[in-house]
């Protein structure tokens, strides 16, 4: 079977998720298959809004900002994100031909986690240890099930939660478990779409996109901030872990897939060590 | 392959689902493949409180009650469905060793339906016509993303929405749907699961259960109120379109899918006038 290509499509309002279905049917169309990986934050946030709920967030030690999952968070995530972006993108997928399924990590189960039982984090300069968090670090993927649907011409569109065994659904990021699928199942590729045009050296000019990042360099994370941290981290791994082909691209563009293969966005190269496929529990270890 | 059992598991708060996915669990060990179909009425009613929505039912011409399905009830019902019941129910099977996989109509789409445009409804006695009610009557079931599920051993659990094609997600009767889906697989055995002991003559006396109920029998659905109107009628039509076992089974018992094989509740008989799996475009044209 041709290696799939795994497209993480970000929530960001600006993302244009017909353009990108579309460039997803036309893929499909062609032969290639397609895994969709999805996340919601701005969803997240309205269902929270909506339930009464307030977003929470954590701040690592070493800088990295993240959703505080606490069992209420966790509970407006899987009903935003199972209950309305990904009805809306598999419903979208089918009015154009194509036959996807909606599934999340628990399903199979595909994504399995290891809960974080006590995150470090730093509020007003002191480090404090938060223990409700029900979020987690991806340990295995189980790619049987992306497969057999693949090879039958489903599309599976995949998102949060992962599974964590006797510590339930947990919370773990859309981009790290989009490179996680991608490294499983030996991707020829990995597209991270979001709204801006990649990289940026200067987040206020978006002119200045780092055309080439090199998978193994901590730099590119000064430049990096919020959610590009965590894009960036994921499409480094997903390199490291061995897809050969891996771009944060703009989804904004028309045809934002192939842009993003033509050279459009941040392309991650050098790094990889491992081939994909083996990879992922060394990974998972560092 | 051998023909697979399909379950309702309802929703309502009396019923035994740690048994009843332990029963699924015992079975599936032991070679027998099980799909899964769960409404939750309950828990859409919690959701739609915690968003603000005021659940409302519409009263047919012929006295069935349902849902009545505008678009803040058909979002609340996704959410629920899909964020809250599935998650466990497939998260409770996994703890189990099942490897199951949550899915609704629109993954494939494995169950498609025409959207009621228009219904007669009866509100103080008088007729009116409901036009923006977003629910459907089930024309197709697409058995093959399902078997080919079942046969890598992976037990599927099934909830509404269908799919409407242009006219999007429908909400459907779960038990509509399982009498739907056991006939497209050719199903051995349709178990409806509930908190009540089968089908009672008398609706404040327990011990007054109808052992069997023939599938064309009308007379059945003057003993049937509520939700057990609903399921009188899938059960009638899982039989009419050849399913050979079907049973409306006590969903309180142990081991209550096996009760319910062995003869607790209330069995369907008589009345096949097809084969199973071929049957179920002449009966949603009925």
């Amino acid at each position: 079977m041709t290696p799939p290509i795994v497209v993480k499509v970000g929530g960001g309002a600006e993302v244009d998720r017909t353009a990108i279905l579309a460039d997803v049917a036309e893929l499909v169309a062609g032969g290639q298959p397609v895994v969709v990986v999805h996340g919601g934050g701005p969803e997240i946030d309205r269902v929270s809004a909506q339930l009464g709920v307030a977003p929470k967030h954590l701040t690592s030690a070493s800088g990295t900002r993240s959703r505080h999952t606490d069992a209420a968070a966790l509970d407006a995530m899987q009903l935003a994100l199972c209950g309305r972006v990904k009805p809306r993108i598999v419903t979208g997928l089918t009015r154009l031909g194509v036959r996807a399924v909606g599934l999340t990590g628990l399903d199979g189960p595909l994504v399995v986690a290891a809960r974080k039982t006590a995150i470090k984090v730093v509020e007003d300069g002191r480090v404090r240890v938060v223990r409700d968090d029900r979020s987690g670090r991806i340990t295995d993927v189980e790619g049987r099930l992306l497969e057999t649907l693949a090879a039958a011409g489903w599309v599976p569109v995949l998102s949060p939660p992962a599974c964590g065994g006797a510590d339930g659904p947990l919370n773990v990021d859309a981009d790290r478990m989009a490179a996680a699928v991608a490294a499983a199942l030996g991707a020829g590729a990995a597209v991270f779409l979001s709204d801006v045009p990649g990289l940026l050296r200067d987040r206020d000019d978006p002119t200045s996109v780092v055309a080439e990042l090199c998978a193994g360099d901590p730099e590119a994370l000064g430049w990096a901030a919020g959610r590009m941290r965590h894009k960036v981290l994921a499409a480094q791994e997903a390199r490291e872990l061995g897809v050969p082909t891996v771009v944060i691209g703009d989804g904004r563009l028309p045809s934002p897939i192939r842009s993003a293969l033509a050279g459009r966005g941040t392309a991650i190269v050098g790094g990889a060590t491992a081939v994909a496929g083996d990879a992922l529990e060394a990974g998972a270890a560092r």
